[in-house]
């Protein structure tokens, strides 16, 4: 087998598995639906309808691509005895792995949810490399990071390691890492992980650092029922999309502070060309590759500026209403970002923000039976100071399911 | 309370234990005896004597130091709700948290043993950070880092955060961390969960970036029943340690390579020490400070020569033999390490290696019926290289009683 995509039933591994299957003709996929049954838990939803399962979506895509076929295997990859058998099932050129809780909220919302993120991320990606390096060891892993690993620093932010100067000697070092989250923490870790291994084992890898993805939309969506998960609500939604969600629910859009903090950004299509023609350009074999992916970079203020501008060409009028920011970050920060390495291998994005936005207000208010009930769970709820925010976030399923091990009750001494 | 030490039934917990109880007049204390089985769990041993439980070495401890308590509450850091429980009852002024999987060997034996070292270290940490956010908020984590986590950098290993400039720009950041195993990464992954809770809830911390401690004394042990426990093990040992067992097992001292591996030393007298006077003089409110806690900097091969010569006068002869460093790690390097914290605070070393390392060979010959039938574990059994050096490392206790939650047998489809 060409590749295996982990968590193809999420937002970026659903069109992936598509794009893969469609170009090579088959792909393995795997996902246990966790993000499903967190994002039910915390009160949330996908704004639009995705079907039952990734055997039902993987059916209805073949149906659609006739001959091309994607194969699913349900698990969890939290086990290393599960990771091992499909890795080794499928002796993959390439792994995707995209199987990570990747809420940075939801990792803020009480000590139960920081330690599932950071135990469930930091153990899916330990099983992944042992699995790689006994039944694959010259394979691709092409793993899913975040820009946000490095924060926002008063340096450029190099991509792959950087040469310094420091009382008179020099060292080659990874670019510095200040993580404003414990989710953002989780994946940092994941990092070293790879780096390390890449160390010891001569891990080919290309660790992404991805800007924030938006929009609804890529080329295999030919048909209603291929379309992607896509989240609005305050903890699993992303600026943009909150943005137009909150357009259509209240002509208001929510700005943290002076929405002077400052990202990179990238289309879905641009986020999935990206990762395919990574896959499709290896490392070297023992080569470590850091990859920084995104196309521009915005503040915040000026996202709502285009919402707001499109909106109005819509029909669509809004205000903005400046709130408390809930996270603890830099209000106003320098940021500059080296990325040369998809430029290099040809990347090009393939439509403007404006475009993108435009499609996703107009998905968004055709589907708005489905979300429209849970508007209120648009608005911040987790904020970074509190240790418990979890008072109106129950959380049951997380607490019954999970951290199993770690919740028995111990008894302390009177 | 002022303070609760974690991982009291550990080489340096109950040297602490003791210490802070004797000053103190009384000290919480908390394990769960997993160091114990997993020593066991690959066939090693503590070399001394240190009795059943927590419970006995606690009555003992008073027996000999009238009216000084050491109170004492059995669990597992993993649990959140444990460690809640036990912070929210003593409300300490100082968490000394040494309870941790400390061995770089263990977490390289294989999958599931990286797996269970850095999903427990995490957890702990982090339960401990909430734990002390939700119930001693203005309180002092004084947790145990290790040198390793900075690796062997071409440039000195600053104490905290360094200025650097980069293409024309000065930004402040963390010194360069290039830990050398899985186990060495998760304390990476603690340190930086520790700086970004003091960053987001100015969590009063010290990091110690502890260098490798050996000795088996400290003023506290006023009697044989009062010892702490000694691995001399390839897995539970460290350097010094094993080249004393093996000076006595087979007068033969076994050097990786050329034996230029270079890295700070110091007692379990002046490591105590140390502790204790940075839990004497905490951190301001609000402030992270990282601490690297060493004597003095050696070689493999220097400290294979204090052994010989030491050993010599005590009437062992010994040889030197070269085998194969079993880790993957630079064989010469430069290393140099800024140490300034301890000694303004009034550190200053109480013995000298020479007089430490007559002192633990003189414990080990005594104690040789203890330790002498498991001799051939002190040669090494985990090699970096390798993804399952578990064929001859069981680790039965630890395949059924830890990651649960993450054994599951998912079924692979055919």
């Amino acid at each position: 087998m060409k590749a295996i995509i982990l968590g193809a039933d999420g937002y970026i591994g659903w069109p992936m598995a598509m794009k893969m299957a469609n170009e090579y003709g088959e792909v393995a996929v795997v996902d246990n639906y966790v993000t499903r049954k967190l994002v039910a838990d915390v009160g949330g939803t996908s704004a639009l309808p995705i079907g039952k399962d990734l055997k039902q979506r993987a059916e209805n895509f073949s149906k659609h691509f006739p001959g091309k076929k994607i194969y699913v295997e349900e698990g969890d990859l939290r086990s290393p005895s599960f990771v091992e058998a499909v890795v080794k099932k499928y002796k993959p050129e390439v792994i995707v792995h995209l199987a990570q809780q990747r809420s940075a909220p939801y990792s803020q919302v009480s000590a139960i949810h920081a330690l599932y993120t950071q135990t469930n991320n930091v153990a899916t990606n330990l099983n992944v490399i042992y699995a790689m390096k006994k039944h694959t060891p010259k394979g691709h892993l092409l793993k899913m990071g975040t820009m946000g690993e490095y924060g926002t620093p008063n340096i450029v932010i190099e991509e792959g390691n950087m040469e310094i100067e420091y009382k008179g000697r020099k060292d080659k070092v990874m670019a510095p890492r200040a993580p404003g989250s414990f989710y953002h923490l989780s994946k940092v870790f994941d990092t070293y992980n790879v780096a390390f291994a890449n160390r010891i084992w001569s891990m080919r890898a290309t660790d992404v650092m991805q800007g924030v993805v938006y929009g609804t939309r890529t080329e295999e969506m030919i048909d209603e029922g291929l379309r992607t998960r896509l989240d609005i609500d305050a903890i699993w939604g992303t600026v943009i999309n909150k943005y137009c969600a909150q357009l259509i629910a209240w002509n208001k859009l929510l700005i943290y502070g002076k929405g002077l903090m400052t990202r990179g950004f990238l289309s879905l299509q641009d986020s999935i060309n990206c990762l395919f023609l990574l896959a499709e350009n290896p490392p070297e074999e023992g080569e470590y590759r850091v990859v920084n992916q995104l196309d521009k970079i915005y503040n915040t203020y000026q996202l709502a500026e285009i919402v707001q501008k499109i909106g109005a060409e819509m029909g669509y009028k809004s205000t903005f209403e400046t709130i408390e920011d809930p996270r603890v970050e830099k209000q106003e920060h320098y940021y500059e970002v080296t990325h040369e390495i998809l430029p290099r291998l040809g990347f090009a994005p393939k439509s403007t923000m404006e475009e993108q936005v435009r499609q996703m207000i107009s998905d968004l208010a055709a589907y708005k039976k489905y979300w429209y009930r849970k508007r209120d769970r648009i608005k911040p709820n987790v904020y970074w100071k509190d240790t418990d925010n979890a008072a109106s976030l129950k959380s049951k399923w997380l607490l019954k399911h999970t951290g199993k091990g770690y919740a028995e009750d111990f008894k302390v001494s009177e």
